[in-house]
């Protein structure tokens, strides 16, 4: 998507061919500033420190530290370095695993001196696949929006409210929750999004107000308290958010504070959707409340903020009283009952059990077509 | 309640009879400062600016207002411009305006020079019951947590949820939702009590917290967004919020966020209950969410935070881009299907018919014996 007029993914090889850049997610939305990458470590140490972030964005990034990874070692010991030291990088992102697994698949079966460039052709193919993933989720997500504005008879815009980010930042282009928005709003269909501010790192006030900003789609940053507010209200039409790490069952694992929302969405009748790529579901397991391991962050993110002092410095400042316990868990889960559909690459299913049974052999087809 | 082994109020009179100290709660938790006011206007400012805040320390505030005002003109044309002046400064405050009728009601019927010191003493008054409620409301509400902790087998602390601040700072002292913990606590009930922050203007990380902390309750600090996961996860075995206005059928008006912890409540099962003094219900009213006009505060408290640099200095921060619309509804209404039961000064009602006939009876009682 566009940067003052440019477009631009978050993701991108340099002309030499062995080094990244991507754009730092730390410092928006106050400074737009590129990052490079030349080392495994340099890409391990950016998904940690969240410099990228998004589970496609994740994926993708982990598929490029393997190939710089291989640069150096191309031996099975050091892929396996590389896999765990990527893995261990952010716990609870179902498509850095599945990136892993499609890496360790190309690349273990060749000799160690075809690897290297192996693998940059198979991080470049998944970065391709995600655009073209986002976009299919975009255009069946588009279709949704459209009803919901015929539904007011094309008389006002469509509110939609989103958690987080799930845009084209937390993707390698088009996003998955906002991908919709973003298809809508080129197709002519009016929209206004609701921005939850996405404590405690904000996600939402930094990223997704910033990249909706940019592209001119109308929209106002609000607390993560006033949602339940504006549905019970009738100021939200639908909401939209992403995933994680989505269960065979459809339980939704996604940044903390969805769970509220799903909550006020079905008190109010408020359709509630998931948007993601088949690559964030972990078919292996069905109860989310019982199967996913919440990561637990440093308390530090909920005790200091950072933001942009009136000379223009970023600066953190911290919220809490000396002496105070905080805690941070990053994300909850919502449980399928809750969910309205998953607005996927392959159109829309509901989070029953013939629907998901429907999606895993759309899965299975593309697996097998892959090999 | 005490401020580094000194018991304090949150409001009292100068020994010159004629002029008031506050602590100012704006500058909490990072400097504790008491501010002086000598007029109308200076109250009318500190309620509109929340140096003071929480509806019974607003009403109590108003009270000397009118005080303060009768002191320089004691005619029915002043107190008709105090009334409206200190009616303005929060709007959604009910026993602000409890706090005004029971000035006019007890000023009025004088002859103007005898209405200053009848007002200064009537104010005393509506503090000194307004800790004897809250004293009250604490024991009912011990009642309720030391039965958790039976139901524990006394077997470990018990937890609770609150959000924002209806502590001793929100009150004249003791507090309404956190009178119950403290006489938990004081009566050797382990307690353990997981604070929003409550954004945006962080009530619950900058005074809540604080004044936990500085009684020695053990608590922690979390998002807005958390309470959901905690709930899902049985770490929460009662949540107790305050109310800054109640409905006649039982409808409770309070804190932006305060209905999507309600929700969470309701489905996890975690009982939900209300402390607030009878003066916080607003008789002539029954559905709240129809009728309750919610207040839409500066979008800039969304915007922009304070907080401690690491130079020990309170700094402001901005936290969306520039040219990201904000808004800023401050209040919600969880409506009564949602709430367990209200603890009172007389004890607790479930918010069915019955009972709140019931809780009427008690004001109307309370009402005639004032008389």
């Amino acid at each position: 998507m566009k940067v003052d007029g440019k477009p631009y993914r978050t993701i991108w090889l340099n002309d030499d061919g062995i080094s990244l850049r991507v754009i730092d997610q730390t410092l928006l939305p106050h400074r737009f500033e590129i990052v490079e990458w030349r080392t495994l470590e340099d890409v391990a140490e950016g998904i940690r420190k969240m410099v990228v972030r998004g589970a496609p964005l994740i994926g993708a990034s982990a598929g490029y530290g393997v190939a710089l990874g291989m640069l150096g070692d191309p031996s099975d010991k050091a892929f396996q370095r590389a896999y765990e030291l990527l893995f261990a990088s952010r716990p609870t992102a179902v498509n850095l695993r599945w990136a892993l697994d499609r890496m360790r698949e190309a690349l273990l079966p060749l000799r160690p001196k075809d690897r290297a460039a192996a693998a940059f052709m198979v991080a470049k193919k998944i970065c391709d696949e995600d655009v073209a993933n986002c976009s299919a989720i975009g255009e069946h997500g588009r279709s949704l929006i459209e009803q919901a504005w015929n539904k007011t008879g094309r008389s006002r815009p469509v509110n939609l409210l989103t958690h987080c980010n799930a845009g084209w930042l937390a993707t390698v282009d088009w996003g998955t929750a906002l991908a919709p928005i973003y298809k809508a709003f080129d197709a002519g269909i009016p929209v206004h999004v609701w921005v939850d501010e996405t404590r405690p790192r904000n996600q939402g006030a930094s990223l997704t107000a910033w990249e909706l900003g940019h592209h001119g789609v109308p929209h106002t940053v609000i607390v993560d308290n006033a949602g339940g507010y504006l549905m019970q209200h009738r100021q939200v039409d639908l909401c939209i958010v992403g995933s994680d790490r989505t269960t065979a069952g459809g339980d939704v694992c996604n940044k903390i504070g969805t769970y509220l929302k799903a909550l006020a969405a079905r008190e109010n009748q408020v359709p509630f959707y998931v948007a993601l790529p088949l690559s964030t579901i972990d078919w292996t397991i069905d109860d989310g409340i019982k199967s996913i391991p919440i990561e637990s962050r440093s308390p530090e993110e909920v005790a200091v903020i950072s933001g942009r002092t009136k000379e223009g410095a970023v600066c953190e400042v911290r919220l809490t009283p000396e002496g105070s316990a905080a805690l941070n868990y990053a994300f909850d889960v919502t449980p399928r009952h809750l969910i309205t559909a998953l607005i996927t690459e392959y159109g829309s299913f509901q989070t029953i059990k013939e629907e998901m049974a429907k999606l895993r052999l759309k899965a299975e087809q593309a697996d097998e077509r892959r090999h």
